[in-house]
């Protein structure tokens, strides 16, 4: 690893100057100081040992995810990795980073500049301008439902959509359920790929037919089903399992506004259990992320990465939570069968013919 | 949580009996304190309040592993465990778990009685009598390539195979490889499994045929090349991947045996980097699993359950270490084409399909 030494040599300065630069010291310049630190990065130089003396300081960066109020998502996973980081005499600083400040800062240079040792990145996709430079960081880094390959300092977190699944469609068969629906999140996003094979998987692991009218992606969103929800209830789905709560808020809204009871008539399950899903009428049934647990799972996984153990996808267990969205099925008969063109957004056919063959094996 | 009390009542005996159960006392007899230890189970007593102020204990248990020389595969992974968890001041204690030793024990109860407040489990099977009872244990526990499905209690750590493999194929293609066959491990070992479906995934993922003659479970052991080998020659592969160390170095001696030199006509790739691979001839490419670093692993996931967390599967990366058997592809003709009889034990054809079309998607 390099040393302050190094970094003096290679910039043609005294090792004091590198030292000010490093430590933030008032008597040189703000662009001497940004030299100081961009070669410290170039180098390798990570600054661990200074961290270990001086200084104990680790960042949340926020970008797309809601974390102010007790409320929103972000909030409680915040909540989990400060009361974890907190125990073991850390500060914790949290980091809004628009895609402005992302083009702005570099990643390596923020880190050291700031004096952390290692940092928990949550809302980020893979599209935003500091996923590239994570590929390569010297940084202990852990993110949250993304996940980037070969990097040792990286790590990622996240809970296990295939365990939360599998609770779910075990409740709605345990109520007589074998009609299933499934309203995903967002094609192409890591926790909506992974739900779909999760549904796909179980639903095929209790030989329940899988009909790809009812199995669709939409959006992160309430509105997306007053695109889905008339086709599942035509084609005579007696539950909908959705990819968050959210998007069970709105087959909520839409199941009630086409005459329907719940759970009378049709079960709905949420993902998340968010504040709102105990709000919502009825009372959401749904798959839980403990998000404090995911804070706190958020900083154990940074605290083995700082020890240079290299960690790469770690899960956590989801749990379930019964409410009232759920009841015994009520089978109906469906007013019409399936249609090519029905789903606007259907699944792939070959990923749900792969699971339908998986359980085979 | 059930108290002392609780179990005092139970059982109709005081408190202070209860106590002196709990601690080993000498002065009540060995069956009243079964007694005591297998009530306090039952009632969910775990003893962690105990644990915490007077006790920092925690068991290695291993069956069918050798860990007693640097030269065995547990020895390192005993060793990180241990380096990991006396920097906080645990006392780790290693107890060897036979088929009997199992079925005289109750895990809970063996825990309890010897204030142990976590595990880690090596080289444990799904056969083995004590995974029925870790499916409910109330113990913080950590099983290495194994996973039980929604116990909180329990987390699995693991190498990463995907990433492995990834590795191993992406070098054998730089040195211009494409017949790469695949020599793996016994069918329906977990990690057999997960390697297998590594292999297939990233053949697919660089678009490389994969033919059901080259990708083949054996079992665990050097004898395995003898019967798979041959076949891999007539049918032209440059290049043999292998399920672990010890079935690479069977491998080298069938491929010398019928006339090849390595690397110049056949290039060889272990997985696990055990002592064995840099002492063969010639030294072995590999993909390091670390063991070391998988105890420490081990221990920052107890840690992390042991706070209430929840972990499910945690993943090491792996890293990959060229050494001597593995060079420049040698493009041979295939002495025959493929012949569906020609491997005993070839992969499923679903699972083949299933991957192939993986990455049409």
């Amino acid at each position: 690893m390099a040393t302050i030494k190094d970094i003096a040599d290679k910039l043609g300065v005294s090792v004091s100057t590198v030292s000010k630069g490093l430590n933030g010291a008032k008597d040189i310049s703000a662009q001497l100081r940004q030299q100081v630190l961009e070669t410290a990065v170039e180098l390798g130089y990570t600054g661990r040992k200074t961290a270990k003396k001086n200084l104990k300081k680790l960042c949340i960066f926020i970008e797309n995810m809601d974390y102010e109020s007790a409320s929103q998502f972000g909030y409680d996973i915040v909540l989990g990795f400060r009361q974890a980081a907190y125990k073991e005499q850390w500060e914790v600083f949290v980091q809004p980073i628009s895609h402005e400040f992302q083009v702005n800062e570099k990643y390596d240079t923020y880190m050291l500049g700031n004096g952390f040792s290692g940092s928990l990145m949550l809302g980020l996709s893979l599209e935003d301008p500091w996923m590239e430079q994570i590929k390569t960081t010297t940084f202990p880094t852990v993110l949250l439902d993304n996940f980037i390959e070969k990097n040792p300092n990286v790590g990622c977190i996240g809970t296990d959509s295939d365990e939360g699944i599998a609770l779910a469609i075990e409740h709605l068969i345990s109520l007589g359920h074998e009609k299933i629906a499934f309203l995903d999140g967002s094609r192409g996003s890591m926790v909506s790929d992974q739900r779909m094979i999760a549904y796909l998987d179980n639903m095929s692991k209790h030989r329940l037919p899988v009909d790809p009218n009812l199995a669709v992606y939409g959006y992160f969103v309430a509105d997306a089903a007053h695109y889905h929800v008339p086709t599942f209830l035509d084609l005579g789905a007696t539950a909908i399992l959705c990819g968050n709560d959210l998007i069970a808020s709105g087959v909520i809204e839409e199941c009630k506004r086409q005459g329907f009871k719940i759970p009378e008539d049709i079960s709905i399950i949420g993902f998340d259990d968010l504040p709102i899903a105990q709000r919502l009428d009825p009372p959401l049934t749904t798959i839980r992320q403990d998000r404090v647990e995911l804070g706190k799972c958020g900083y154990y996984i940074l605290f083995a990465m700082m020890a240079h153990v290299s960690l790469s996808k770690n899960l956590l267990r989801p749990s379930f939570v019964v409410r009232s969205s759920t009841a015994i099925a009520k089978p109906r008969i469906a007013k019409r069968h399936c249609n090519e063109k029905d789903s606007v957004n259907k699944i792939n056919t070959q990923l749900y013919n792969q699971f339908l063959q998986h359980r085979q094996i």
